[in-house]
C-alpha cells in the first residue's frame, strides 16, 4: 500500500487530500480538508497557517508521496506572485520531510482523470467523486482538486510501473 | 540593543544580513552571508535548502525583529512566481519563530541608505559599507541587500520612535 498526499495550494484557501494505493492500483480515500487562511492576521502569517496545517497532516497521516499542482501559467504577476508564496511554503514544508514530491500541471490532472486536458473543474470533482466512491460527502472544492492530483499521481505510477517509463517521462508527454 | 535579520530573499541565492543597533541609533555588523540555492538537484529542494540557511542563522543569531524587502512588481508572472516561492519558503520560517516581519519597497530602502529613492544597487552597496564600516570586508551583491534592508529597518524604528508615528505610517510615506 502507499499513501499520498495531494497538495492543491492556494494563499486564501490550500488544499488538501490523502488517497491510499493498493498493490492492485485501487485507490481509497483517507483525509481531506481545505485550510483556510484567511483568517490569519496578515500575510505572513497566513503562509505560517499553512505549514503548521500542512505539518499536522503529515504527522496524522505520513504519506510516504506527495504530489502537488503546477501553476497554470495564465495568470497575472501579482497573482503567480501570491501563490508562488503559498507554493513556496508547502513545497519547503514537504521537502525538509526527505518526501519525494511530483508535479502534475493541470492539463495533466485533468486528461489523467477525464480524459481531456481541457474538462472543466466539476468534471474533475465528479471523477474524485466517482473514483473514490465519495458520492455522500460533501466536498470543498480545494480539497477535492488535492484529491485529484493524488489521483494523478496514482494513474501515473501504476502507468509507469506497467509501461517502465520513469513518472517524469509521463508528465512530459502529457503537458 | 535591537537584533535585526534582514532577508533578501530570491530563488538562486538568498541573502541574509544580521545588525546591532544601539539604544542611540548606531548600527553595528553582526553577521552576513549569501545561501547559495542552485546546488539543489531541484526547486522544491532549493527551498528547503533556503529554510535551513534560515534557520541555521536564526538559531546562531537570534534576532529580535525581521525586516525583508517586498517584490518590486514590474517583473514577468514567472519570475514573480520563482520569487513568490523563495519569499514564502522565507515568510513562512520566520513567522513560526513569531517574529515581527517588517516589509519594505525597494524604493524605500534606496531613499532610506541614500536618499534617493531611484537609487541604483552600487550606491545602496557602497552606503552599506559606510554604515557598517565594511571598507575592507569582501561583501556579495545579495548580502549587502539583505544588511540594506535591516538596516532601513533600524532607521525607519528609529525615526518612529523620535516622531511617534508607526513605522508602518512612515513605509507608507516613503513609497
Amino acid at each position: 500500500m502507499v499513501r499520498i498526499l495531494g497538495i492543491d495550494p492556494g494563499s486564501q484557501r490550500t488544499g488538501i487530500g490523502v488517497i491510499d494505493v493498493a498493490a492492485d492500483g485501487r485507490c481509497r480515500f483517507v483525509h481531506c480538508e481545505a485550510l483556510k487562511l484567511l483568517d490569519a492576521p496578515d500575510f505572513p502569517s497566513r503562509l505560517g497557517l499553512l505549514c503548521e496545517g500542512l505539518e499536522r497532516v503529515l504527522d496524522a497521516w505520513q504519506p510516504h508521496q506527495v504530489a502537488i499542482e503546477t501553476v497554470f501559467m495564465d495568470k497575472s504577476a501579482m497573482s503567480a506572485l501570491k501563490l508562488g508564496h503559498a507554493r513556496g511554503a508547502a513545497l519547503a514544508t514537504v521537502v525538509r520531510r526527505k518526501l519525494v514530491i511530483s508535479e502534475y500541471a493541470p492539463r495533466v490532472i485533468k486528461q489523467s482523470l477525464v480524459g481531456r486536458g481541457a474538462a472543466d473543474k466539476l468534471q474533475v470533482q465528479h471523477m474524485v467523486r466517482l473514483l473514490l466512491n465519495l458520492a455522500e460527502m460533501k466536498l470543498q472544492a480545494d480539497a477535492a482538486d488535492a484529491l485529484a492530483v493524488a489521483l494523478t499521481h496514482a494513474h501515473m505510477s501504476a502507468t509507469a510501473i506497467r509501461t517502465g517509463l520513469a513518472v517524469t517521462d509521463l508528465r512530459r508527454r502529457g503537458t
